[in-house]
């Protein structure tokens, strides 16, 4: 993996999550100051961390991101901010650099204090180990994971008339996947020089074309955060590079994003809904969502059933001002239902072609305007039911 | 059953259902003009029953109501349209009245048309078999059944200074909760005197703390319908009887939403959801739906999981603005999570609490104001997953 240069990464078992020896601390370090910037959840019941990254971003000096899974610190009060605070604190020592240049992120159950008696000497034997190899990257990846079932990283390399300009993302979770697991967290790195309002245009950018463009189902967790760093290393700067470093760090966002729709709990379908021809973009995602968190859908994808009548009810209930003859299906291509009727297409064939393969395509066709979006969902399994159901507090 | 005079009732199997002898019409007539009031779906796509009963309610002429199963009539064009007239005209010519003062009801399969070779013929045969008994009445809850397991119906009867009022209610179904099939009707007739205005603000009220208030799987079908009708035979002015008569209306149609959360597919639980101490209505009825709509809120119920942190965060991401120290909340009256922090309950107690009932209380206290909301869901089991994947269209 071409890693973008002046960062190191490191992961470490300090034994947060129980009956389990898997890695839940990791590590990114920036060698110099970077501009960073983030995203986080919209929840009102948000995790400590995500207070501190709120209170600390923008800024033009973060040099580490500190993250622990297996506790996502939320609901946790005074003692849990304090705790992120002291979690940023020790890397600072460690680094020697001030505590306010370290973001700190959570992720896993909910609710309970933070182990810090296992987590202050896993940071403090974590710091020696970070270096700028893949194999430490990997570890990082590994680090944040609670139910994925495997590492999500992704990477881009783009050439400028200043020289190249790497960009690296990794990322753990959909949504709010697990029992009590709260959360997806995305880190994406890149060595391009870049001001933190200009980062801030491209982070919103990116993060509403991926990871506001996916639903497990539809829970918004209290941990959800993005991050960005750019350390300025490579000396290119991302202005310069214009479109080619949008398009390379949408691709990053995207790529990770579909990692975690495709490591969805229990999943069998990935749904791509493509809404088109609405009056807004805004009113196409309305669409798009309603289509993507109904479970009668999703239980329909799952059943391998093409069954049109759900999808256009969904759409029908989005809030979307529109009459039923504005609107025809496409699902894997075929035209199901044409300007408020259904075709007379042949439901074993499109069964069957659905049973065929992983990927659903759903194209909801409007004729009010020339907006679209494109959206990604997972089906509803009976796996996922049990697994979320068979877990106690 | 206390019925109301002068209505009568009937059933009928005439064959619109595949593979089985259930009734599939049912008729409801008024030996007089009675005033007429209906909600329907607020779906875009909507059933073409849905657009004639709009056309002609409010009305105070209104006569009949006849209903078939089995049939959504959605999503069928012109012909659905004329379909749903034609079932009224049969129904005006056997009783020597006006098509217009017949109203017309389906639910089932969507986007297929009538059987009206069928229809037609049932409902000449149906016609004259209505009578006022209990018998009747009952036969007529079992017409319009599609994956009810059992009817649904409820009574009350009032005295007032002009003698006594009878109102009766009948429903089926549950959101959108079949295979392709579509729809909660409910049916409340009474005997009162009542102008159409009357009727609307009361029906309005009996909607909104009821069906309104309940959600399956949050999917809004294309045929939704409460028909409320008052003949006025009982000479009792439901203006007179004041209050007893809105409590009483209230009455029946929380029974039947109740009945129709309790029929919910494969559900083994029933939530009542209290959300007190908002601001206003409508910021405690947003929260209780984010809660009663919430997968994993469900899925947790179904696993008797006092999942105090999914509840929570469903608050937190309903839309509606407050800090998590603004929230406390009880599950089945045990005190679990207290301003923002979880409180030391006993999870094995409370799991062990939930699996001994079908009954689970959720209670959201927020202390922001005075208003305050209750709504009913189910969970979310694996069963409801499999019937509804193994259908295919």
């Amino acid at each position: 993996m071409n890693l973008p240069h002046g960062f190191r990464f490191g992961g470490f078992f300090a034994g947060v999550k129980k009956n389990t020896s898997k890695r839940d601390l990791s590590l990114v370090v920036s060698d110099v100051d970077a501009t960073a910037v983030g995203m986080f959840t919209t929840n009102k019941v948000c995790a400590a961390p995500v207070q501190v990254c709120r209170d600390r971003l923008p800024t033009a000096r973060a040099r580490a991101i500190i993250i622990n899974s297996g506790n996502a610190n939320a609901c946790t009060g005074q003692k849990g901010l304090a705790d992120a605070k002291e979690m940023t604190s020790i890397v600072a020592r460690g680094l020697a650099i001030d505590a306010s240049q370290v973001l700190v992120c959570s992720t896993g159950v909910i609710g309970r204090p933070l182990p810090m008696e296992k987590i202050r000497p896993g940071i403090e034997s974590l710091i020696p180990t970070i270096a700028d190899d893949d194999q430490s990257f990997h570890v990082a990846t590994q680090g944040i994971m609670t139910t994925d079932t495997r590492p999500k990283a992704s990477s881009r390399t783009i050439k400028t008339p200043e020289g190249e300009i790497r960009i690296v993302g990794f990322a753990k979770g959909a949504a709010m996947i697990g029992p009590n697991m709260a959360t997806m967290l995305a880190f994406i790195l890149t060595d391009a020089v870049a001001p933190a309002d200009e980062l801030t245009t491209h982070i919103k950018r990116a993060v509403d074309r991926s990871f506001h463009s996916i639903s497990v189902e539809g829970h918004t967790s209290t941990n959800d955060s993005v991050i960005l760093l750019a350390n300025g290393v490579s000396g290119a700067s991302a202005n310069k590079a214009g479109k080619a470093f949008a398009d390379a760090l949408d691709e990053v966002a995207m790529d990770l994003a579909m990692a975690i729709v495709d490591d969805a709990e229990e999943a069998t379908h990935r749904l791509t809904i493509d809404v088109v021809g609405t009056r807004t973009e805004a009113e196409a995602r309305l669409i798009a969502k309603a289509v993507a968190d109904s479970p009668l859908v999703k239980t329909a994808v799952f059943g391998n059933d093409p069954n049109w009548g759900r999808i256009c009810s969904a759409a029908g209930y989005s809030g979307v001002e529109f009459v039923e003859t504005d609107l025809s299906l496409r699902v894997n291509g075929v035209l199901l239902y044409d300007h408020g009727m259904p075709t007379s297409f042949d439901p074993v064939a499109e069964h069957d072609r659905m049973k065929a393969k992983r990927e659903v395509d759903i194209e909801l066709i409007f004729e009010l305007g020339t907006a679209r979006c494109r959206f990604w969902s997972c089906d509803l399994s009976t796996g996922y039911v049990r697994f979320n159901a068979e877990y106690t507090t």
